[in-house]
This record gives C-alpha cells, sequence and structure tokens, in this order.
C-alpha cells in the first residue's frame, strides 16, 4: 500500500484513479490539487480523497506516486512546476494520450531523486470531468506503460502494478511505439468517425434520423471533447498524417474496385476486414 | 388483420417479419416458402409459421400481402417467378437495401391484378439466418416504403401500416431518395469500416489487443457478412461512389488541416462533427 497517492488537476481520468484507488485501498492518503478553488472546494467533499492542497507543490511534498491528470499539453508545465517540491523516492507518472515529447520532457525536468514514468489508460469517455469519473473505469482495459532506455526498472514495475491493481491490462512500450500505435488504434479512428459527421452534416438533418445502429456506432466517438482532441492531433501529428495517409490510400484502392467493379477485389476488402473485426476480443 | 401472409426466403429479416407479424397477431395464417427443404422443414416446427410450401408459386396463392425476402439480387427473380400465381388484390412487398432498379422491375413483372411496393427495414445485426430473428427487430427502427409515381394510394397505405404495426417509423420517400440516402448513412459508413479493418489487419496481430471502446464501435459493422455487403455494393454502386468521392474530399480536408496545423480549421471540423453527433435521438 501507498503512504501517498498525489492526483494532480483530476478530470474524468484522475478522478477515476482516485476512486479506484480508494476503492482497493491502494494508498493510505489520496491527496488532490485542482486548479479551480471551487472544485477544490467539491473534492473535499468526495469520500474518495483525504486532503485537497490549493498548490500543486503542496500536494506533491510527501507523495510516493503523483499522477499527472491534467490535459497532455499542460503536463510538462505541471511536471517542472512540482520538481522541486518531490521528495526522494517519488514516481510521477501522466495519463496523457501522446507521449514520445512529453515522457522526454518530463524525464527531464525531475529532480535526481525522483523518477518520471509515462502512461496513457486507454479508458475514458464522451463524458468529461471528474464528475463522470468511476472506480472501474480502468477494469479490462489497457494501459500502456512508455518508460524510456534509462528508466529505472522499480519505477516501472511500482507504475504498471498500480495500473494492474485498478484493473488495467498494462502493456510496456517505448513512448514512440506508443504514439505509432495510437495513431493507428485511436486517433485515427476519432479522424475518420469526426470527418464521417463533419460530412453528413452537410446534408438534408431528416437523414440523420433514418440512421440505424450501424451509423450510431461508428459515429459515437465523434461527439467526444473538441478540446482534447485538437490537443491530441497537436501533439501526435506526425504519426496521425502518416496513418491518415496510408488509410487514404486504402479507402481509394476501396473506391476504384468499386468503380471498376472489380467484385472480387472488393470481396477480399470485405472479408480481411470481417476476419479482423471477428478476431477482436469479446 | 391480414388473412394471409406469405414471407418467401425468410432469413434475419424475413423470419422477424413472421415472429414480429404473429406475436402481434397481424395475420390468420402466416404461410412460408424456403428454398432449401431441410430449411421447410425446420420452419414447420415453428410456432410462428402456419404453412410451409414447396414452392413459392403455392405458397403465394391466397396471400393478401407477400414479403419477398430473398438477398437483394434474388427479389427481381422471385417476383417474376409468383407473378403469374398471385391472387387478385395481393400485395407484394420486399425488405431489399437498394431500391431504384428493384422497384422499377418488380412493378413491370406484377400482373395487373397485384401491386408491388417496395419496402427496406434498416434493422438487422451482424448475425444472419432465420435462426437469429426476433420478434423486436423492428421496434423503433426506420422502415422505408418506397413506392413508384403510379402505385396506388391504398396499397402504399398497406404496406406502411403493416411496418407501423411491428414497430417501425416509416418514412416514405421515391426509391433514387432512398438509395441516395441510404449511400450517404448505411452503405458508405459500412465502406469505412471495412476499410479501416483491412488497413489495420496489415499492421501487427497485438495492436488489436489495445483496442479501446472507441476502434471497437467504430469497426463494429466490419463483422458483417461480405456476400450480403457485395450485393448492396453492386446495387448502389453510383449512389456509393458519390458519396464515397464526397467522403474522400472531406478527410482529404482535414489531413490537409492537420498537415498545415491550421488549428482553428480542426477544432471547426470537430465540432461540427460533435454537434452533429449529439443531434442523434437517444
Amino acid at each position: 500500500m501507498l503512504e501517498q497517492l498525489t492526483i494532480l488537476a483530476p478530470g474524468l481520468l484522475g478522478g477515476s484513479v482516485a476512486r479506484a484507488a480508494h476503492a482497493r485501498k491502494l494508498a493510505k492518503r489520496i491527496v488532490i490539487w485542482a486548479r479551480r478553488p471551487e472544485v477544490r472546494d467539491q473534492l473535499r467533499a468526495q469520500p474518495w480523497c483525504n486532503q485537497v492542497f490549493d498548490t500543486p507543490e503542496d500536494a506533491v511534498r510527501s507523495a510516493c506516486l503523483v499522477v499527472l491528470a491534467a490535459p497532455v499539453e499542460k503536463i510538462v508545465e505541471l511536471a517542472r512546476q512540482i520538481a522541486p517540491a518531490l521528495p526522494p523516492g517519488a514516481i510521477v507518472t501522466d495519463v496523457g494520450s501522446v507521449k514520445s515529447e512529453l515522457c522526454r520532457a518530463c524525464t527531464t525536468a525531475m529532480p535526481s531523486h525522483a523518477t518520471f514514468v509515462g502512461s496513457h489508460p486507454m479508458a475514458g469517455s464522451q463524458k468529461t470531468g471528474w464528475e463522470n469519473s468511476t472506480e472501474n473505469l480502468f477494469e479490462g482495459r489497457t494501459c500502456f506503460v512508455t518508460p524510456l532506455a534509462g528508466t529505472p526498472s522499480a519505477a516501472i514495475e511500482t507504475v504498471a502494478s498500480f495500473w494492474r491493481e485498478v484493473g488495467s491490462n498494462v502493456a510496456t512500450l517505448t513512448p514512440d511505439q506508443h504514439d505509432e500505435i495510437v495513431a493507428h488504434i485511436s486517433h485515427l479512428p476519432q479522424a475518420i468517425a469526426t470527418t464521417l459527421c463533419s460530412f453528413l452534416a452537410q446534408k438534408k438533418d431528416a437523414w440523420r434520423d433514418f440512421a440505424g445502429g450501424g451509423l450510431r456506432d461508428t459515429t459515437r466517438i465523434a461527439a467526444s471533447d473538441a478540446t482534447m482532441w485538437i490537443e491530441i492531433f497537436q501533439q501526435n501529428r506526425d504519426e496521425i498524417l502518416r496513418a491518415l495517409n496510408e488509410f487514404q490510400n486504402e479507402l481509394h484502392g476501396f473506391s476504384a474496385a468499386l468503380a471498376n467493379r472489380e467484385w472480387d477485389e472488393l470481396r477480399t476488402r470485405l472479408e480481411s476486414g470481417k476476419t479482423y473485426r471477428d478476431g477482436f476480443k469479446s
């Protein structure tokens, strides 16, 4: 059990980390800092929060494990801000969706007696904010842990164990591998769902009311928070562009097969897609 | 209540029509023909089936309403086959996903004392076959009814009422309007989900195991039956190509905004997509 778990700037993910750790008794104390005073007051009333501080520095002074739960473009800044206040042996992680630059910058920001190990729990919802957090958000979901080459293995194991204890399946990868993978399995689908919706938004309103389950499912994530996604597209721009270009080539091949009435080619694509999708667990 | 409802070649949709009509007591007799003798034997044992004939002609001889539930490219052939056996006043409909050519050909095939009115219930599942049919498949779902200019209004109303009575929301459109709409809200999403899966199938197998709910939902329909979809792509090729081309332009615009770091443009697209998706009923 951790003496003190500190969560900085909790939203949906940070709040869920606190609730999950509380429910599973993973820390003696759960300490939080939030940017806005009114949120700090609300958090003080939560049963899964032992103490709320008015500055991030004060919140980390006695922390064993710190989770930086701020929006992805604020994480490095927050790591730099808390660095002088971190106690010896402190381990710092985050929940950011993009890892390469972030992990290098956060590692550089750390004092010699503290260690940064990046994390990215693949959990979330269209909903945002700590009010929507739940103690089971991470159960059965992948959590990437993304150490650099020089990261001490004890710190990696502390972070990986923590995510396993809240129910995640941990995958340990380099930050670069991580960014390539999520560009394909998370950011590309978001670009596609958004584009399908922004395209259909130009058509007659009534069409939407005819939508079946297929369109509903295919577009669900288009309802996600635009500000969060702008940050992800900014941070992982190069990998997403690569994935988008390759996907556009694949879609062009589909269109060409249809235009040329190459039914065998179209069948191969439909069957390849079906085989891939049938292989999803559960 | 109909004296006799006949369903020809039931699969998932046809079986669900029979179950729904039986559960809601919409017909005194539910009569079925299926192509394969072993399926006919299985259907004879179903409580929602009063009689099974060995030929489609015999199955329609006393029908008030006939539902052609065969795969979409077999429907016209079946309409021609039963035409000489249809009794005076018979109304014939179908469940095909593409309507323009089909409705014209089926209408031409009818004898002067019978009427064809096309239908397309927007219901289904990745699963196929009458074994997977359910009595509530049509509840709350859109059903398109697609008369031609000369179709008698009494026949249109008989077909529309039937679909309303099994729980559908009926939308009456011309076959051409129908094909344009479903190209956008059903066939384009299928092409996209299939292509996303056939693209990711070329990447490392392990990536799939990391997939979150977003990729799962976005790709669910890629698991649909390839044979059924080849027929739809064949039948609605022109409209789907038009929708695909426009979607590709929209996706190119998204990529260009990302490549050029036009963050305001990207935000506009994300917000337009979100607004559209947030407008879905329920």
